[in-house]
């Protein structure tokens, strides 16, 4: 026996994690563009392919957004980890966060908003539709274009190996790599092959 | 100079990752109840705090979930993977989630659904919003309560240590560890503190 709970209750929070920290890039590529850090995201439908970013009125890129209606979601690595925390907590109003970060805007194929050269992967998106939830408002966007890395793709199988990039992540306030893998998805169930001999 | 393109340019899809495989419970406690494995989920909202969860309408969870208009996110670690898996293959409409995975099922104190012991944190929701996106629908939910368990507590400085439960994310179709840390939230622009001696 022990006096210890079994649970600790607390009051309503955001704790859900690990979650991915990426780069929104945003803006006109020819004209005012700007990155942001954002957490609050993840995908919300497969077909058509969907994600959602989360956003405070007050950023400077919630404007450029919501006039626009483009944005793109850049994935970060181990490299990035610096600008993506510098990124989270300066204001595009202020400082040239590609300049500063020496992070090398690309042409999209799809929107007018740059791509960030040095992600793995970059997310070209359109948004379909904006909830005005307290804080954050969410944008939900349609997904047009992907872009990606050639140096993650494995010509052999067409994989494109993208824990080789070091992805990071973020968790209660601290940045990780992902680490070690657990298992390929439907493992749970799946049949050890066995070599038959006739 | 080389012929290797700067960039690959592909059809719009769901890349973008590490998210979290979180474990939703449903159903009530007293009745019939559920386990489904998520990966388009996340924070939509810090005040009032928010989540969301991405579902197909096909699955036994979506009916129980857009019923009772209450779910609950259980995190998930490297301990519990196979269940992860497992709870995302299988469905609750042949077999007993709970049961089969043996995972212990804990009264919550704002929902009627069940919560995980297993899991480090769990996530009291009510839904508040449901948009039918096309393959998922998104279920947007208010976070009424956070349960957590006292094991990750730290009584000297009330931190709750989640990397200490070994957390697991998704990234492109396979489980990893949640790897080592890289910075903590602010890191790129904290002055280091010197020692100053009279």
């Amino acid at each position: 026996m022990t006096d210890r709970p079994v649970r600790l209750l607390w009051k309503p929070g955001t704790m859900l994690y690990p979650v991915p920290a990426v780069l929104i890039s945003c803006g006109d590529m020819d004209g005012r563009m700007n990155l942001v850090t954002v957490a609050w995201t993840g995908t919300v439908c497969s077909d058509p392919p969907m994600c959602s970013i989360s956003l405070r009125p007050e950023r400077f890129s919630y404007s450029l957004i919501r006039e626009n209606k483009e944005f793109a979601v850049n994935l970060t690595t181990a490299a990035m980890a610096v600008a993506v925390d510098w990124c989270g907590v300066k204001s595009g109003r202020e400082v040239d966060k590609f300049k500063e970060m020496q992070l090398t805007p690309l042409r999209a194929s799809q929107i007018r908003a740059p791509l960030v050269a040095e992600s793995p992967i970059n997310l070209e998106c359109r948004v379909t539709e904006i909830r005005e939830l307290g804080s954050h408002h969410l944008f939900l966007a349609e997904i047009l274009a992907v872009q990606a890395d050639p140096a993650f793709h494995r010509g052999k199988t067409g994989y494109f190996d993208l824990a080789a990039a070091a992805p990071i992540c973020y968790c209660h306030g601290h940045y990780h790599r992902m680490g070690k893998q657990l298992g390929k998805f439907g493992f749970s169930v799946k049949k050890k092959r066995r070599r038959t001999r006739r």
